[in-house]
This record gives structure tokens, sequence and C-alpha cells, in this order.
């Protein structure tokens, strides 16, 4: 593979970081550069990275930006929230499961032009390198990828300024200083890494936090809601349809109000470390939650359970950036098969910092009360039954009490 | 197996339904009855226990009453934690894993008092049967269980009261209406069943909980806490050092008291139905999240994966009622085996429902501020590693978008 | 639900066994009996139990006799032989994977002639009542299930025999006395269990066999031959296209010829008990065999190691009888997603008990020479991406010995 | 971390290779080399070692010859063995578990003569360096690695003979010409890899094999064996009590005798390639067999089962070099757990190729035949028990049955 590029697709947000990349690739690969800019939600205007890409050179038919918050929300959240998916225990994977679509832009928008390399702007510490370059060789194996942080002598700080400054790129004054914490956004959450994070008994500062107010400061009175599901995606809140990204977005306002989908964590990186992040997921929190509430009343044990044992698996697979990946897309498949009932409406209270189930129901309901109540149930169920089932439960158990005697 | 019955341990609380059973047993077996009255923290007084026993005829070296509160948190309900085991993802399993230890002491007192069967008061369509029963079965294989509820006529509520007046047991008054649901309580939790839970749309009316205030009625300032552990253990609540039931006791009274730990859940039960049921575990909510917090700075990636996919076949274990299986002492085994450095300081706050970690330490942490810091980290990590990370982790996804070319 | 019983659907070999209970439905129930006689490969002439069943009085248009053995090969034994499951690590489940065809053809049957039970031969001790009954219930979940077994009192093979006489049921001559072991058979395979084998530690005598010659005794020069797969399916063999029981039928002349297949086993049967069974599964060893071998070429590790992970559940579901369980749906899913390409030829050699794979070739091959070869791979591969590779999977490790220090 | 080096402990076994990089190291490094050769059993003198070494200028204070065979099958086979690992289903892991050793005793050394390095004799294409540099950094987080053939540029056949030839390192005559294939070998096993073997669809060649006689050249007779177990390790061979190492060569001799051990596998490389190679485990094929057939009787369904689940896993990593990680600790605690009463006497023949078990018994054994018997088993087992035991595993799916209705 020789080192000569033509043409490189850059993931590129029009921020300090990114518009030092576009110039150093031109500089250093002496390529022409193509920038794509998705709007995943993050909450940033996108036009300014137009101008920004077209001050640095790039032709006006080679920026890209795309608004890609449907596809994120119906083709990456929505089917990893079908898994409760749960990284060590708590973290719903905002960033992780953005990831893989921007890989899967960019090697289309490469196909397109005709470029021969990808690059991004992740660091070579993180997860993030490992999520886009997987995302990047699954779908163009041939695709060079040009991962600048691990590359260039830019390692500070303090050059990566002067280098801004010695190449007009603009530096806003809130950057001059070290940014206090370095932050990921998108319609699911928004996360936050570094410098006063990087103590773990050190309490995260109320400023960290910009998606949810803090829950001391959310309304005194509770606010219900309901959520429909169909075929285990939601549909419907408060029994308006919406399109997911539109649900989404519902929801994160409402979690927003209720400071719901805070997480501070110490995690374990694929690439051996452990971290220390803070998250906010407001929406995705209460998504989550309500997710299970349907699968209670509409799932069979067995398919629960299975699920509940691959999810571990299957969350590793996406933090580590193994969407494309044949394995997740097994246990995709075995998921998926699990959901064709889940439908029906979760009813939530949403309460300083926390959303709660209050109810559930469903046509598809597994729930019988004729079965389980407590009064007369007009034979659904003989107890006599569980005696046999006991004991051929409990048989080994006796052979094996036998042996120890 | 002949049928005959010459003395019966009876897992005792004194209530009604015992003490129909405790008569029943006598009429019905013509046998010697034995009561066993354990203190697992339910808050009930136990000497009234005694004395109905004697009313109703058991010998007083037949009565059994013991103080099971250290025994049960450290050597059942610790164990369980070190797992953080969760029943379909949200249920800390409180009923389940205190069935063990009755069972246990049942049949302890059996081989004391030289009785050849053992009993209880568990219907014939909960999971509590099975607990109770397989235990048995495990610890004396050839134990005879006598299973009331699924044998007597008794059917019906009405036969019950009409049981107990013919036999001069005496009858509360609120026991005389239908009582509006079925509780289990102990240390760690207490649960809820039945009557107006029955609906899993209907909200849980607010009387129906009894061990924590309302989260909206809780303190409106935040309470921080730590928690010490010491190899997988909380051994100390802001730095006093207590025993293990003396501190679940105290977060107990915490979490009481900040609306903490309250579940409403539609759950799978062994026997094959769906129920709701209500559950409140506060200080076991807390103790749950501050397990997780020290874990987090003081395991390794390798085992604390291994122990988020073993735990929900775990779980299962203990709420189907296999404490005793070999295949529960594996499991724990291998989580014992990874609790030795899990030691440290946890901070909490605990606040209108939530206990949120706000902070982790330990002499033992593996997180690392000096290789995982975005500033330079003077060649504890080389980023060029990364490089050749991604790429052979990439190998086999290249060569499958080769094949699919 | 009542015990009146209008019409049953029984499974019916014609054999002894079922003769009996033909005629103890008629008698017990005073029911109409409806037979039902496939044909699974197990080599033996249905018409003659179409005569018995005319005998004992069962209409004929209540007489059903079903060629199932392309049905069986094709959605049964192929589907879990995509999945290499083995129970216990060695049984390739002949016996299991065939009662859920004859449970849902006996519900299909019940549903055509307006049938209110079913019933079956299987005893009160083993795995197949499960399996019959499972299915039963999955694909009609009010059906009446009778299993005559553990009803009546014809508890001993004595007093078989003489409500056999009493009724004018053929007895043959080799069922008067007690029948020296009690045998399954289908296409996939034939098992033997009970009397002589009840002993795990005396050897099977050669006479139990009757599929396979014993390995002493086969040809002293091997052969070779070839399987081709589709998508994860045996379709030809030495090169000549194949129907699924078609092909199964060759492999088991092959299998038979050469030994292959034998298998001594105690076993753990889903009742609670250990058994020891002796099994001869010829076409089905060699196919199992190959059926890996193909997947050497054509899985990528990740779904291949996600399988291997998956196999034990998955054969633990179909040996207790849950093949209509979501959760055995949901894991198809999962490996059949990852068959697509599990197209090509496997070689073995077959030689006194052994199927050796000796090659295999694919259109789709993942294996790379030009990867993995010890000469200059031209690029290829770079060695040194092995370097970084190491380092960051060896992180956490030093971590970890850092700490230990 | 500064790559000056004073001393390093290179694994030499003598070989070319070895020899080569020893010189390469003192040359490069400018070092003082350490030799350590280990006895695994891989049936080479050693002393000639010595002598190389010496001649190549190394102290003879720092050149270690152990005979680590004892230790190697008894802390490293044999656990292995409890746990019945195999990689892909087929592979006894005979390169993968020496490594670790090797690893450990290097790190050892390196501590014991003041060692700030270690090197190997691997390629950057294979497992075994990552299987021997994880090992070193886990025991020694600080120690430098030296892989010379990832940073040499001798990176074909004749430049490294020519460096050789430069520095009067001998050459065999047979190494002149390139080598056919690679080997390994211990105690366990020996494995080929590489040209003859480069293409998985030719068979291997009968002239790769060295350490069994052809199945279709072994003894027409066959031959019967016992082996006895205690807790899970194998402690005699027909009656006479052998240590670990001598129990299995004696199984060697008898696999080689019979042809026993021969595996054709294409594998899945952890750095990310498909390779194809050719493993001889004579005793170990034997021995595995054995495990499994006094397993049978002496574990537990739930034990069984989970080990069954918990063994591809345990595979993996121990294929992938995580021996001393902690989650390879973990899932041996659990399998170490299971193997308490693992203890008995297996009879298997031995006859062209295959090891198949013909009987098991135990002090210890759970099978029952009193339960399992066809016969009249008076009241051991009440066959009306199996009724409401399929009934309540049955609940869950009538109810799901209900819903599709």
């Amino acid at each position: 593979m020789s080192d000569q590029i033509n043409r490189v697709v850059l993931a590129y947000s029009g921020g300090l970081d990114t518009s030092v990349i576009l110039k150093w690739l031109q500089q250093e690969y002496q390529c022409e550069v193509v920038t794509f800019t998705a709007d995943l939600g993050q909450g940033e205007e996108l036009e300014p990275a137009r101008k920004k890409a077209e001050m640095a050179g790039v032709k006006p038919e080679h920026i890209f930006i795309d608004d890609l918050r449907e596809e994120f929300v119906r083709d990456f959240v929505f089917p990893m929230m079908r898994a409760n998916a749960l990284y060590e225990g708590t973290y719903l994977l905002g960033t992780s499961i953005a990831r893989p679509l921007i890989a899967k832009r960019q090697i289309e928008i490469a196909k397109m032009v005709n470029a021969d390399a990808v690059s991004h702007g992740a660091t070579g510490k993180g997860n993030d390198q490992v999520r886009f370059e997987l995302g990047y060789y699954a779908l163009n194996p041939d695709i060079k990828v040009i991962a600048p942080w691990r590359e260039w002598d830019l390692t500070s700080r303090t050059r990566l300024i002067e280098f801004a400054e010695a190449h007009q790129i603009p530096v806003a004054k809130d950057k001059r200083g070290e940014s206090p914490f370095s932050t990921d956004a998108n319609l699911l959450h928004t996360s936050s890494e570094g410098k006063v994070l990087e103590d773990p008994w050190e309490e995260v500062p109320d400023y960290v936090y910009s998606r949810t107010v803090n829950p001391e400061d959310a309304p005194d009175a509770p606010e219900t809601i309901t959520i429909d599901f169909e075929r285990g995606d939601g549909v419907a809140l408060n029994g308006e349809a919406m399109s997911p990204a539109t649900l989404l977005t519902a929801l994160n306002e409402l979690g927003r109000k209720h400071g719901i989908g805070r997480l501070d964590l110490v995690e374990n990186r694929f690439v051996g470390m452990k971290s220390r992040g803070m998250y906010e997921t407001p929406g995705g929190t209460i998504y989550h939650a309500a997710h299970r509430g349907i699968e209670q009343i509409t799932l069979d044990r067995g398919a629960a359970h299975l699920k509940d044992e691959l999810a571990p698996r299957y969350a590793e697979l996406i933090y580590n950036g193994f969407w494309f990946a044949p394995e997740r897309e097994m246990l995709q498949a075995a998921i998926d098969h699990s959901q064709e009932k889940v439908t029906g409406t979760v009813r939530l209270k949403l309460y300083k910092g926390q959303a709660t189930i209050t109810g559930r129901k469903s046509p598809y309901s597994l729930y019988s009360e004729k079965v389980v109540t407590f009064e007369d149930d007009q034979g659904a169920y003989d107890q006599r039954d569980a005696a046999g089932f006991i004991k051929l439960n409990a048989l080994r158990l006796r052979l094996l009490g036998r042996r120890e005697a």
C-alpha cells in the first residue's frame, strides 16, 4: 500500500481540531480534502462548517453536509435499544453508536468522489479511532486511513493553536486556554471527558452538564407520559405518532426538563485503560426504561432471559466498534426476532432525575391475570402441578445430596 | 416413601396463615409440629409468635426463634451483591435470597429435633415453594416436604378464616376482609403482590409502599454519604465501621428517608407465569450502586465483563431457587475470585429516589490518570500502538469485506 | 379442563406398546382413536401399522401414515446441524430432533379430524414425554394430552403382555421375554437404552448396534468422499446433487460400512436423572464433521466463536424439548444469519470408525494464503502492526501487574 | 521507556532461528544475552543448546536449562483439561498452553539475573508472539520485550542463512533449503504449519506427522486401558499410579502406537487471519476423552452444562494468550470448584485413530440405576411427577400459543 494519497474524505465538524486537521492534510499529504459534516442532532449550526471548509480551499462540490438524524435513530439507536444494551451495566453507548454511521457515510462519499482515503479527528488514546476505522475497513477493505492525532507532532494544545494561527484558522477565545474537558454530542447523548473529570474521586462540577437541568432544579411536580411501541420500536409519545428522530428529540426535551439521564462513570476502554466520563442521555434513558417496560408483558421468559444474557456481549461489541462485524449482526438477528410482538403502551413518571414505569399494556400481553391471581383461578393453573415440577427439578440435587452424605 | 409423619418443622411467622397451617398439620398428619421463626429483619416482634405457638400446643423446646440477620446479610445478601445480580435487569432478588437461609435453618432444626418433615406457607403458584423445597431437598434428600397450600381444601380466604375461627386461632380484624395485597419482608426488601396490583396498567397506589417515603415527599436537599468496601463487601458507612446487618440497616434508613429503591415490575416466575410485583429495596439499591462504583476502579476489564456476562445467569439461579446447586457455587467461586482487591470508598448522593455515585477511590485503583490524560503523558502510552491494534482487529473484517465485494 | 375425551390422535408405531395404548385409550376414555404413523426413516414397513390399526377398529380415514423424511432432514436435522449442536459435548441429538416434528404433525392431524386430544407412548421417566408434550402445548395450548405410561397400572412387562393377550393384540415371540433394551430409530440415528446397558461400567455388547458395523470389521482401506454445501446445508455427495433425506441416507450407508458414529454415553436427562445410552449416528457424524470443515474457511472468527458459545445452550434447548420456544428460534435466527456464505466442498476420509477432514475449498473462502504465508507476503500484512496490537492488549494486564507489585 | 538494553533473557532452543537471534541481540543491542532452554517434553536433547550458547559467548551462569515437564502438565495441561477446553470445537491447544509457562520462567530468570528485557523467536504473524508477550507484561509490567522477527531485516530464509554463515552459526544441511513446514513440539502435542500445508484443500502429506503412526498402520487389534482420576486429574494408568508428566508420556506412547490424535484444522488466529495447521496430540486426545467420561457420572447436570457453556470462552482465552488474565483465573476457579468429586476410573478402547470410552465407575457416581431403570424402581421416582413438571414448563409456551391464535 503506497502512502500516496490523492483525495481524502474528512469527518469535519468545523471546530478547531478538525480545521487544523483539514489544513494539515492538505499540507502533509498534498492531497485534496473532501469534508463531510453530519447532523446527528448535536445541536450545532452546520452552515458555518461549510464556510470554513470553503475558506480552507475545499471545492464546493466536495463539501458534504448531511442531515442523518432519522437514519441515526431508526437504523442505529433503535436497533440497539431493542437489545436493552448497557455497557458495563450503566452506559447507554451514545458515542459508540454514532461512529459506525459516520464511518459508513464517509465511505459512501469516498466512493462518490473517488477518494482513496478517509480521515477523522479522534485521538490515539480513545475508543473512537477504533470505531471509525473498524467501520472504514469493514465497508472498504482497501481504503487508506489517516489518523492525524497518531501521526503529527501537534501533541500539545499550545502547538495546535500555534499551527492554527500560523495558518489563519480562527481560534475562538475560549479555546485559547486549555478547554476544561472534551465533549461529544448527538441526538442520543452528550459525553464529557478529561481535565476536571480526570480525578474519579472529584464530583463532576455542575457546569459540565449541558443537556439536563440539575435534578434539584427540576420541577417539583412529576410529569406522566406514555410511549407507544410497535415491534420493539417507539412510535408515539402521549398518543401522538412520531418519527424516530422526532420521538427522541421530544424525549430529550422531557429528560432535560426533569434532569434525567446523567451518568458519572469510570469505564474500561477497548484500548486497555480506564477513563472517567460524564454522560447525559436524557431521552435515551427514558426510552430505555420504557422499552424494558413493554417487554415485561410482551416477551416470553425464554426470549427475555436469552436477551439479558446476550446483551452484555452485544453492548461490548458496539462499544468496541464492531457494529459491522458478523457477530453483531447475528446477535441483532436474534434480538430482532424477539421483537415481533413488542407492541403496546408504557406509562412513565418523570421526576427529578428519574423515569419510572407506572403501567404497561399491550394487545399482545402475555400477562394473564386469570392465571396469576391469588383468588380462585377456576382451573387455569393446577397448583398440584407444582409438586411434580419441584420434585423433578430437585431430583439432581437430591442425588447430589445423597452422595455428599 | 410413606406418608406417615412424626414430627414436622414449620416455617412459622405467627401470622394467620401459618397459624392455620400449624393447626392443620396437627390435625391432618397427627404429628408433632416444631415451629421455626426467623428474624431476618422483617421488622416484626417475634415473641408473639412464641406465645401463639405455645397456645397451639407446641412444646417450649420445639419453638425456635432465631436472629439470623447477620448471617443473612453476610452469607447471602453480600455474596449476591458481589455479582451485581439483577433479575430481569432490575430486581434485586430480596425475597429469593432469603428463602435458602430459612430452608437451611429448617433442615438444621429438623436434624436437631429428629423431625422427618418440613413445611412452609408458600402457595402453589409462586416461586417461594420452589425455593424452599429445592433448599430442603438439596440439604436433606430424604426429608419429607408438606406444602399445605397445594394439599388442603382451604382454597379461599373465607374458608381459611372459617377454619381459623373453628380452631380458636385469633383473626386480626384487618384480615377478615380480603387483604389488599400479599407482602414479604426482610432486611433487604419488602415485596407486595396481588389484588390491587394485579392489573399491570394500574399505577401502584402509594399506600402499598411501607419501607420508603414517596420521593416527592423526600427531603429537598440531597445527602452525601460514603461506603467503604473491603474485598467486595461493605464495611463502613461514612467512615464508621459496621457489621453487615448493621450497615444494611443504616442504609435502609437512609433509603427510606430519600425514597430510594421502589420498583414496579412485571416479572417472569419460574413456574411459568408472569406476575406483577412491587418491591422496595432501600438500602440494597444504594449498596448495589455503590458496589458497582467501587468495582469501576478496582476491577480489570476482563473480570468486569465476564462478571457482567455471568450475572444474568447467576441472578436467574437465585430467583429460581438454585442457591445450593453446584452451578451457583461455581459462579460464586468465579465472582469471589474477582473481589480480592475490590476495596476502597464510594461517595454517593441520595436525593428523591436516586442514589448517584459522585466519586470513588481505592488503594488498589486501576485507573491511571497518567495513562488516560489528554495532556502529555510522558510516554505512558504510545498512541502509535493504536494503529497496529486497529489494523489487526480490522484484519478479519477486511478479509470479509474483500469477499463480499 | 374436563377429562372427557372425544377423539385422540395417537403417535402409533404399530408395535406392541402403542397397540396396547390404542386399545387402552378406547377402553379407558371411551373415545375414538386416530392413529398417526410417521416414516422418519426408521427403516420399518409402515403398512402393517395400517392393518393393525384397522383391526383395532380405527376408521380408515382416521389412519394417517406419512412419509416425513424430507421434512425431517430439511427442516429439523439440517437447521440443527448448522449450529454444530452437540449435547454434553458429544451427542448429536438424534431422538430429540425427531420429536417436535411428530408433535407438530399430530397437532395438524388433530385439527384436521377435529380431535380434542393427543397421546404418545413415551414413559414417565424419559425426555421424550417432555419433548412431545411441550410441542403439543406450544402448537395448541388447549389440546388435551394423554400419557398412558404415567396413568395406567400396566407397570410391568408382564402386565402389559397380559393386557395384550386379553385384547387379542398379537405379541411377537421375541417380545414375550423382557426385551434386552429399548430403542428408537430414525433417519438420523438409532438409540438404545436400558437393561444390559444400565451398568455404565459394562461395555456395550456388540449385538446392541444395528446401524453400523464394528469398526474392527470395517474395510481395511479408507474411502474418500466429498460433500458440497450451500448456505450451510449439504447439497451433494461426491459431486452428485441430492435432496436432504437422500444425502443423509447415502451418508448413513457410508457410515454403516465404515463403522462410524457409535457413541456410548452417560447423559443427564431433563427430568433430573442420569441415564446411559448407546447411539449410532452414522451419516450424521460424517455430516457434522463436514459442516465444521466448510465453516472453517467460510465463517469469520467472530461468527464462528459466537456460534461455539451459543451451541451448548442451543443443544440443551433441543434436548429438553424446547424446539418451538422463542429462545430456540432466536438462536436459530442468529445461526442462520451466519450461514449465508457457508458454501463449498469438504473432502473426508472414512476409515474404521472415523470421518476425518482432509481438505476444504470454497468460492467464499476467507482463508488467504497471501496473508498467512511464512514467505514474503508483499505487504499483505505488516508484522509491525502486531507490536501495537500486543501492547494495547497487554495494557490492562500491565496496569494490573503494577497494582499487584 | 528507553531503548537501552543491558541484559536480555532469550527463549532459546539451540536451533538455527534462535541462534541467529542470540547473535543479533548481541550485535544490535550491544547487550548481554541470557539463554533459557526448557524441557517441555519436546523430545530433543538440551545439552547441545548449552554448548551452542557457550560458543556464542553466553556466560555459563547465564545459561538456564530447566526440566519443566512436571510443572507443565500439572499446572497448565491438567487445569486446562479440567475444562474440556477445545478451540473452535476441535483443537486441544497444545502450543497455546506451553507459552505461559515459558514466559513465566523467563520473567523469573530475568529477576534472578537482573535482566531488563526478554526476547523470543516467534514471528509477527502468529499467535505465539502474543502469548509470550502478554505473559511477560502480566508478570512484569516494566519488562522490555524484544521480538526480533518484527524488528530485523532478515525477512527471508536466505538472508537468515547468510547472517548465520557470516557469524559462524552452524546451519544444518536440511535447513539450507526452505524447510517444508514449521513445527512446535512439547509433551502435549506437535504442530506443523506452513509450506506444503498452506493450501487447505491439499491433504496433509503423511511425512508431516511425527508423533503418531498412520491409523492405517496401527495395530489391527484394539487395546483396552483404564485411567484413574482424582479430583479431576489423572493419577494412574491401568491401575499404576503415575505423576502427571509420566502419565501423559505413557498416554503419548499409546496414542502414537494407535494413531490417535491427528487433526487437520483451518483455524482463526488472534491476529486476525486464518491459518491451516496440523496437530498431533496423542496422549492428550485420549486424556480428554477419558476426562469427559469420568465427568459423565460424577458431575451434576448443572455443573456439567455450565462448564460446557464456559469452555469455548475459556479455550479462546488460552488460545489468545490470556492465561494470566483475571477472567481466565475466574473461569478456572469455577471449573476447579466443580472437580472435587471427579474421581474414579474410565476404561477406553484404543483402535486405529480412536479412543473410545467403554466404561466408567466412581465411588462418587451420581448415576443411579435404581432411579433410571425401566424395571420397577420401587418408588425411587414417581412418574406422575413428570406430568406437573411438563405442565409448568409448558405454561409459558401455552400462554404464547394463546397469544398467537
